[in-house]
């Protein structure tokens, strides 16, 4: 059966993303240095090979274990899931080739039809909540995993449904001081998580955890 | 001159103590899991050899990497700096030879004469803020290092005087859900810091974090 996982970065003080980061300040990189918060957040990512050439941002980069763990991410993921906000901002600023190369379900209120987009993606609407859009990721992810995307309140939910099986978190030494905050409306009984690997260079600490069965 | 340092062990959502872990509840483990929380949180030290010998816990224990590290903590370590709330709950807590062996200066309004214990231990209480606390700390430091040593509130303030220079953190794979976050109400400019150190175990990730000169 697929595994459902969670594979994000977060700031030394917990944030997936920083304060001021939102549509209307997007031409607005100053605004709360949110622009430079993001980018001390993301560049580990921005120095792997895989991900500079699946992203055409340039040639070269690190092609070690943190290379390896960025390309068997890709290549594990069957099916992705995402909210709404989330959506919404890629839909504004993901190219024409959307980069998720699988179905993408979308946790919407809105009722619309499947948006086909070149290179495989195909986002799908899903309106009856978090558990019916994991039913509809597992029949189609077939024997590959399952990502939730984000933003944080959909980790949120899929953790306090016990649903998250691999936590995958690259630390980052950099403050945000505020933002939004992966770990937050968390409720009891909190799922309980082992730490299976850990991977660290010198601009992030690779922690990924899986869920015991309790 | 003496580095300003912070040793904690922090949840994976952030937290240096759990909801419920209060004086009011001390005979109350079972109120919010608080007991079981704190426990998973410390459990990683209750396995090293040198604490259990110093805390006289009992005998065996792991002497590895991270036993060293436990031993260089106290070892380094000439003042400490603590909150009012973290010494009056110390006060009853504490054995008579309280662990510290070294000054301790109490950030509190109460003026209180100083409070000798037998085995090298002297609290100072200090009205004067947190800036004239690290003062006198660093004039009986010497040569040694100047632990902040807790609560959340007094590291926060000395994050925010920009006197931090390591923030070692034990990071442990458990979810609290709620109590005492570690990083709050920092404010800009933030200070900035770059990895030094990871070791890691079963039981928690060690990482260790060095003030960035900017």
């Amino acid at each position: 059966m697929s595994n459902v996982f969670v594979n994000i970065a977060l700031s030394l003080d917990g944030y997936m993303a920083p304060e001021g980061m939102t549509m209307e300040n997007w031409d607005r990189p100053d605004y709360k240095h949110w622009a430079a918060k993001w980018g001390a957040l993301m560049s580990w990512m921005f120095n792997q090979q895989y991900f500079r050439e699946k992203l055409q941002v340039g040639a070269g980069g690190e092609t070690g274990s943190v290379n390896d763990m960025v390309r068997y991410t890709f290549a594990r993921t069957g099916a992705h899931i995402m909210g709404k906000r989330m959506f919404e901002g890629g839909e504004r600023g993901w190219p024409e080739e959307a980069p998720f190369h699988t179905p993408v379900y979308v946790l919407t209120h809105e009722k619309r039809d499947p948006w086909v987009r070149p290179g495989g993606t195909t986002f799908y609407f899903v309106n009856e909540g978090p558990a019916r859009a994991l039913e509809l990721a597992r029949e189609a992810a077939g024997s590959r995993d399952i990502r939730i995307s984000g933003g944080a309140n959909v980790i949120q939910q899929y953790l306090n449904l016990g649903s998250v099986d691999e936590l995958e978190i690259a630390f980052v030494p950099v403050l945000f001081g505020g933002g939004r905050r992966l770990f937050e409306n968390l409720r009891e009984p909190l799922p309980q998580f082992r730490i299976d690997r850990v991977l660290h260079s010198s601009d992030a600490t690779h922690l990924r955890y899986v869920r015991q069965q309790v």
